[in-house]
């Protein structure tokens, strides 16, 4: 057993628990917790970037999704720790767990700074005659826990964020306004950089800093380690009307609001222990985070530089599928040397700060497994022949990128090419749809889908996260899927990525950014569309062109066109002519 | 002012209300409410199938929405009653006008026997510090009120219904038990009619009967007026375990069930009034009508006879699109005759009973009025030239039918033949669907809009209703709409209905119902498809070949091949070879 887990479960019987729960996250909700919060690589040797433990006296469970089925097995092999396999990712399945083993008065522990208001409602609910009991086990337990993070915050400059810190508060305090708000409390990291024009370096793959921003119609708080604000960030953020407090001392400005504040909190973001630190007499009003949708829709200059993004972007993966075309078949290379390879070629390029999410390397079966990440030991070696998925994004200081391409390393199958030819037809149809306003992810969704479903073929994810600008990867509010209720609205930032998956055999996606546009306006209403913004080619190995419509193949052979014409001028010659024999027209 | 209004208010201030309310259904929340209960016309003169009128002593507003403006216009002319425009269609607008109208403490009266309690919760929420009173001023106040109707039940035999009255209370005894309920209510006449495998002629449109139905897991008893059931009926009923009761009588059993008896009702179709009725000691648990579901689904016999239903109901559509053929330019025709002959050809059907609901029959701009109809006044004479659209649907003793066909009756413009084009892309799209078991209608309906919204079109209705055997043409719970959260299930039938209004020019809708069937099991899941099951062919003089993919022309040539191949039997050699020449391939 491993001996962090012997510890957990001391504490637990001290603590008089029947179970504690560990979650992945930090206590704003982060995809990308910072180190000091990234227990579960500590308690049970796991280190996917989702999955809950639960430790009770003599058990110990670690709910995950299919993402992480073999990662998990692997890395949990002898810890003690079972792998629970979720039903339905992304869902608490543990909490029907708990309800059917805890015994009746049981008190079921956790670090409430983990759990959302939200989720912390819904196991009050869902766990009658249980307590929930918020303690944190793992700070004494922890022996060589790392520190918080005290990476500087850095300015991002007006030039790159379009709109100022003190526009941005302004229209957030219209927003409270509107909804009769003293106080508003922000906990998402990304949307508090977004609202400051902050970046920092505390967690992985996303450019944010820990800290809370709390704004009253006259006033703004950071609430952030003073270490990691350097005197011109203070500065600056005094210039904009924020002042700035210690990470910590939030609690005393919750616990000393004047009666009736009436104060905005987005629960399903918010920690059960802000909630803790509020006096009876704060009227706790739920509202999404108030810069979220602000956020989302990316503003003229933003636009702008996320197109130079894409572009550099696009030059580092035609340098990467050249590279490869040289290599594959003549030296070993493997998967995770495709990814050191890539990385090398961003880095040449002005603004590159860093990947923005672990980048997939897929060789044959390994590019079925929708979040495989290539580990030194494991990878495998590239051959002349099969499939390869590549899905990789950067981060630039001026946009954040996100593509997939899926290549034919040598000879491919006709059922191969079938298969990635119903995947293109999708990702073509999602981004040439034109749509009215008020039309929402889950009405979309189908396009990218049709022609799969049309042999019986499906893909497990949603089709379209959003993206944001120099921020995290995936970003809401909206994103492409049949269950997202939000409407796209111009200056959505969008994933399109059709794939398919052939367990063991290979794995296709075709994933290109597409930016949501005004389009026309009508006696029918006003309509939207997307402007595709990722550019690189499409393996024309892969495509059976008698199997895509003539609207299909003008869309592919125009994308192609446009990629030759905004990459070209960014290359050499021998690059140049590679791509432009790689985007030659299928017609 | 209307002497009925007149009446109203003078019973309005006797009751010392502030407002009365009468939406236009029954106490079974029908679409087609009995006359007994028909209270609108008699108010107002407007005899549009949707409106609710309000009451005060110094105004009256009929809320309505577009589809009935320009009738409701004419309707309400000096009658004292304002026309309100609904915003949304089929939403309590209403109740907004009397959160701000009605002053603190004002009563409210309205019949709850006509509000759901559903609605009636909303309205107690929305209106704080009103108080809304139940209580009906209509039967005292109008003279003339015709008697429930007392038109005798019939048998709807086992080889038409396919599955007996006791094998379907056994299933819903199964679903009540499952949901350890004690009794099931069921209000909604057309469930009551399928439930018990019998048929009525209380209401236009749909073979319902008025009554009640109250099951438990060993009785069962239909609360319906002892006139209306004849002995074989009854002696019907009394073999399938089920005994009658009079329909006022639910009151006293309602009032007497036992404390803590369980019992299931739809808050959203029974009325406030049974739950009035009920002791503070019953349980009252929120389900759904049991047997929606389960009559959604068409079961083998049904479906083999909505076949014939379709088949015949196709040569009557031939018969009058030759007709019309041989007649439009060569002597007058209107709109109501073009109704009238229809009727005359599916008269000569087996088994017809009637219009499904009333036909529509537009020509230019009056189909751009989406739910016309023509009346002998106003009715518009057909010239050689332009669109006429028909909707129209028959009651067949074995199945329910409802068609959509645009004509051009002359020479048509080019953008008539684009926008005809487009139509008939959404209808072709959504038809030759295939889709994963779970797919929600709200998914599918996009793709029925694709085409018109690339050149900025759009109709302003769902694209799909669920349809009855020999029921109602409107039949939930599934829809095909960019709101329904319904999974589309194999013997789901729906209409396949995309349109375009050009207002004050002309409208164009192409309706065929579609059934939903299995298609393939695959390892990526189970797979069903639409089977379009309505037989006519589609005006290829609208039709602009260029502007279809390949695999559209393709879906075109083999339904019109589908149509000639099941029609012809039916025809005589002039009929066919008419239909011969509508059907030759596009390609």
């Amino acid at each position: 057993m491993r001996p962090a887990l012997h510890a957990l479960r001391q504490a637990l019987s001290d603590a008089d628990l029947f179970a504690y729960i560990i979650p992945r996250t930090d206590p704003h909700q982060s995809e990308y917790p910072a180190a000091y919060w990234d227990i579960l690589p500590w308690a049970t040797g796991f280190t996917g970037s989702a999955g809950t433990l639960v430790v009770t006296a003599d058990y110990a469970g670690l709910w995950t999704d299919s993402r992480y089925f073999l990662q998990a097995e692997t890395q949990l092999a002898g810890t003690g720790v079972e792998l629970v396999r979720l039903l339905t990712p992304h869902t608490p399945e543990f909490m029907g767990w708990i309800r059917e083993q805890a015994p009746a008065g049981a008190r079921i522990g956790l670090d409430d700074r983990l759990i959302s208001m939200a989720r912390l409602r819904e196991m009050e609910e869902a766990w009658p005659g249980l307590t929930v009991v918020p303690v944190d086990l793992v700070t004494d337990t922890w022996q060589e826990r790392p520190a918080l993070p005290l990476s500087p915050v850095v300015l991002h400059d007006i030039s790159l964020a379009g709109v100022s810190c003190t526009d941005k508060l302004s229209q957030l305090r219209a927003g409270m306004q509107s909804r009769h708000l003293d106080y508003h409390l922000m906990v998402s990291l990304e949307d508090i950089a977004w609202t400051l024009n902050l970046r920092g370096d505390d967690v992985a793959y996303t450019p944010v800093f820990v800290g809370y921003l709390l704004v009253s119609a006259t006033d703004a708080c950071l609430y952030a380690d003073p270490a990691k604000l350097p005197a011109p960030v203070c500065d600056y953020l005094s210039s904009h009307g924020v002042h700035t407090a210690p990470y910590e001392s939030l609690t005393e400005t919750l616990r000393t609001l004047p009666a009736d504040t009436r104060l905005g909190l987005d629960p399903a973001k918010t920690s059960g222990w802000i909630r803790r630190q509020l006096p009876e007499h704060v009227q706790v009003t739920a509202v999404p985070q108030l810069s979220t949708a602000l956020k989302a829709r990316k503003n003229p200059t933003e636009i702008q530089h996320l197109r130079q993004a894409m572009r550099q972007d696009g030059v580092a993966w035609i340098r990467l599928l050249r590279w490869l075309e040289a290599r594959v078949g003549q030296e070993p290379i493997s998967e995770v040397q495709v990814a050191e390879q890539l990385e090398a070629y961003r880095l040449t390029m002005p603004g590159y700060c860093g990947p923005s999410f672990p980048m997939i390397c897929g060789y044959l079966g390994n590019g079925a497994i929708v979040h495989y990440r290539a580990e030194p030991e494991t990878a495998a070696q590239l051959q002349p022949e099969g499939l390869l998925l590549i899905d990789a994004g950067g981060q630039y200081t001026y946009g954040t990128t996100d593509m997939t391409r899926t290549l034919a390393l040598g000879p491919v199958t006709r059922a191969m090419q079938e298969d990635f030819t119903r995947v293109l037809q999708g990702h073509i149809r999602l981004a040439s749809l034109v749509f009215p306003q008020g039309t929402q992810g889950r009405q979309m969704d189908v396009l990218a889908r049709q022609a799969l479903w049309a042999a019986g073929l499906n893909y497990g994810h949603g089709t379209g996260h959003g993206v944001g600008a120099y921020l995290s990867v995936h970003e809401g509010p909206q994103s492409i899927s049949s269950a997202s209720q939000v409407a796209l609205e111009p200056g959505m930032l969008t994933s399109n990525e059709p794939g398919l998956y052939r367990t063991g055999a290979y794995g296709i996606r075709i994933e290109n950014l597409i930016l949501c546009v005004p389009h026309l306006e009508t006696e029918f209403g006003v309509f939207y569309a997307f402007e595709t913004v990722s550019w690189c080619p499409i393996d024309r190995r892969l495509i059976l062109p008698e199997l895509l419509a003539p609207a299909e193949i003008a869309w592919l052979d125009a994308y192609h066109a446009q990629v030759r014409e905004l990459l070209t001028p960014h290359l050499d010659a021998e690059e140049a002519a590679w791509l432009a024999a790689q985007t030659v027209p299928i017609t």
